[in-house]
């Protein structure tokens, strides 16, 4: 248990904090526009950079462009750090990364008004680009694919290497921002759930499991285009057949499998895509999520058969070429476990569930000791103007958070 | 049996005159583009003008732009027609319509150098924009839709009273087009089947048994787009789940049919298409084609029922809305009978099918005894380069078309 006097957030504090963060780079239809790298996301991170100077706070600009703000410890030790984002998607929502941010300074705050130093120093970190290229935690991951710029192409025309340098960074010494144990001996990050088991289930805080990982294919099925009225049904080789049996396989391999991972086509086109036309080729993608290596791994290996069984059926080709794949990062036992208890202490009722969506922390866990905390999500809705977490919500994670902290900082050796 | 002597078209003639109107609209590719109303549509017009005027044919141009020229009979009476057209999809070729007009006038030419009369005036038709409106043969068939104009608008941008200005019609003037039994006693169409069934089954002669009806109808689905990492297997709404599932029902609502009716999804679109979302609305349009109307009438009974059970399996909404319904054309008894019988005679093999792709006939064949004689597509393929039906093939055609004309004129009282 806790030894020190009980600490307790403060909540008008915090949501004056996100109102006025959501200022920055609002659009007239109340949706949040602050693209990493734009005037708005330097102008966020200007008036962050002010604060945590206003507590004492070391700041320092990594070469990932990652701003990292330390609240000294008693002792030279480790970091032990919170924190998200506060980058968009073009039409975002207040509370996407912006909550796990302020929610961080707010627990800073909380400790420098009472006089409270933990033992480990306390970094809050607001990373590079979440929503695109997750530059900033993965170069603290030591997970940058230098041989890949081309995933590192920004939507704005910027290159990489430019976007790096307008936030203080260096593409060239990326290597630098890496970390590890011996830096950093655990992570926390609050964030809303940007999903509906919280509300649908009726609990106040979720303790993440860990995040998913993810298998993303391009399936390109070839058929042959073919006149729609002289062409028997028996002498088709129809490749929208062939995808809408591979949509619906898709679909029955997710819910066949017990730890209840998701599997999405959402990407369909058909050629030549017109009325009287059997349909030639189709390209779709497939994308399986799970937070299990081994149940991904599964999942393909099953849908492999499905492409083979259904290609035969069809009279089809069907290629299958990875997008993507990224292993899930669980989360430290250690982590959860202090999550729950200081839920259960602080009165809030809690369950545990995987994160669904990509995180930073799906990078920070894959070099130290990561958890991650879930406030409900109003309706599940996020990426959008209508993403809602209230006040309430939001307090009751910053204070989990709070106590997470002071609680890892006891259970971490020095 | 015939009791003229044994006449025989000119098969090196009719090879000639194919590739002759082929130079007229050929692409480098080899295809050919002569959309109606086009200059080079005009081009091959007035080639064929001439080549009637040579064969002492009367020519006439109808309110509809229809080319018609007349073989006079030994006495008065409604005439005994054959045609078809000489317009093509962009990328035609070179025998889709422009055998039916050439093997007509090649059954003209023979008889003109034997000095053979019918009984019946003979005319050669040829209709206006098959490809694309119709309006030539639903002129004549009085079935043209003054109250849908946006129907006859032309993909050049021509208004349809311009482009039948150009050939010598009149919009104004079309129903003087029309005709009925007391001037047209039977039309007999050659075209080459843009299927595989001749080639598959090994016949060289099909005896049309009808064209096929159609039913065209769209689907809205209506889903919920949805973060695809987020939402729960359990909770999704997706469209192109909905989607796959009444692409297959189509499928099968053919298949079961013993008429062997053609089914087909050609076009479909996913929003909003992107991998990492759940798909929200779906749209794709169904065609359907039968012989029948009752068997058509049957599988849109049967698809509605698919859209209700989906529907209600996806907990997505699903609008159909009819797009076109064309009544299916039967073939006449007596004109089937005598293409059999020619075929027989003349020591060709020949089997009865229907027509599963439109043609001028489907129109004509509403106000008189209509047929139709196919021969094999190479392959099956058409509105394409790759078209081929070989001179001997063309032929025999032209020669069952010549016979089956002598026939029917024969048959048919003044």
């Amino acid at each position: 248990m806790l030894t020190l006097p009980k600490l307790e957030i403060d909540r008008d504090r915090l949501t004056a904090n996100i109102e006025r963060l959501a200022k920055i780079g609002q659009q007239p239809s109340g949706s949040i526009c602050r693209l990493a790298f734009t005037p708005e996301t330097l102008h966020a991170r200007a008036l962050i950079q002010r604060w945590m100077a206003e507590l004492d706070m070391h700041v320092r600009i990594d070469a990932a462009g990652n701003l990292i703000g330390t609240y000294a410890g008693k002792h030279p030790a480790p970091s032990i750090a919170t924190g998200s984002h506060i980058d968009t998607v073009p039409s975002g929502g207040k509370y996407d990364g912006t909550l796990g941010v302020l929610a961080g300074l707010e627990v800073v705050r909380t400790l420098h008004k009472n006089n409270v130093r933990l033992n480990h120093p306390l970094e809050v970190i607001v990373f590079t680009d979440e929503e695109s290229t997750m530059i900033g935690s993965q170069a603290i991951a030591g997970t940058v694919l230098y041989d890949d710029i081309e995933r590192y192409h920004l939507s704005t025309g910027q290159t990489i290497q430019a976007a790096l340098e307008s936030l203080g960074g260096d593409w060239d010494l990326l290597a630098t921002a890496r970390r590890d144990r011996t830096t950093l001996c655990a992570f926390v990050e609050l964030h809303v759930e940007q999903g509906i088991i919280l509300e649908r289930t009726g609990h106040q805080i979720g303790v993440v499991q860990g995040v998913v990982g993810m298998e993303r294919h391009k399936l390109r099925i070839t058929g042959q285009a073919n006149h729609a009225g002289t062409t028997p049904m028996d002498m088709r080789q129809d490749a929208l057949i062939a995808a809408s049996k591979l949509v619906l396989a898709v679909q029955t391999i997710a819910l066949a499998l017990p730890s209840q991972p998701v599997a999405t086509v959402g990407y369909l086109t058909v050629s030549p895509n017109a009325v009287n036309i059997v349909p030639g080729t189709v390209e779709l993608n497939v994308d399986m999520r799970d937070l299990s290596k081994e149940v991904l791994d599964r999942m393909i290996e099953q849908l492999e058969t499905e492409v083979a069984t259904i290609a035969a059926e069809t009279n089809t080709e069907i290629e299958m070429m990875p997008l993507l794949c990224v292993e899930p990062t669980p989360a430290a036992e250690l982590v959860q476990s202090a999550i729950a208890s200081v839920s259960h202490q602080l009165g809030l009722t809690h369950c545990s569930l995987p994160s669904r969506a990509g995180h930073d922390s799906l990078e920070v866990g894959r070099i130290t000791d990561m958890g991650m905390i879930f406030v409900p999500s109003q309706s599940g809705l996020s990426h959008s103007e209508a993403e809602y977490t209230s006040p309430e919500q939001c307090a009751q994670g910053a204070n989990v958070l709070l106590h997470t902290l002071l609680e890892l900082d006891a259970i971490y050796r020095l």
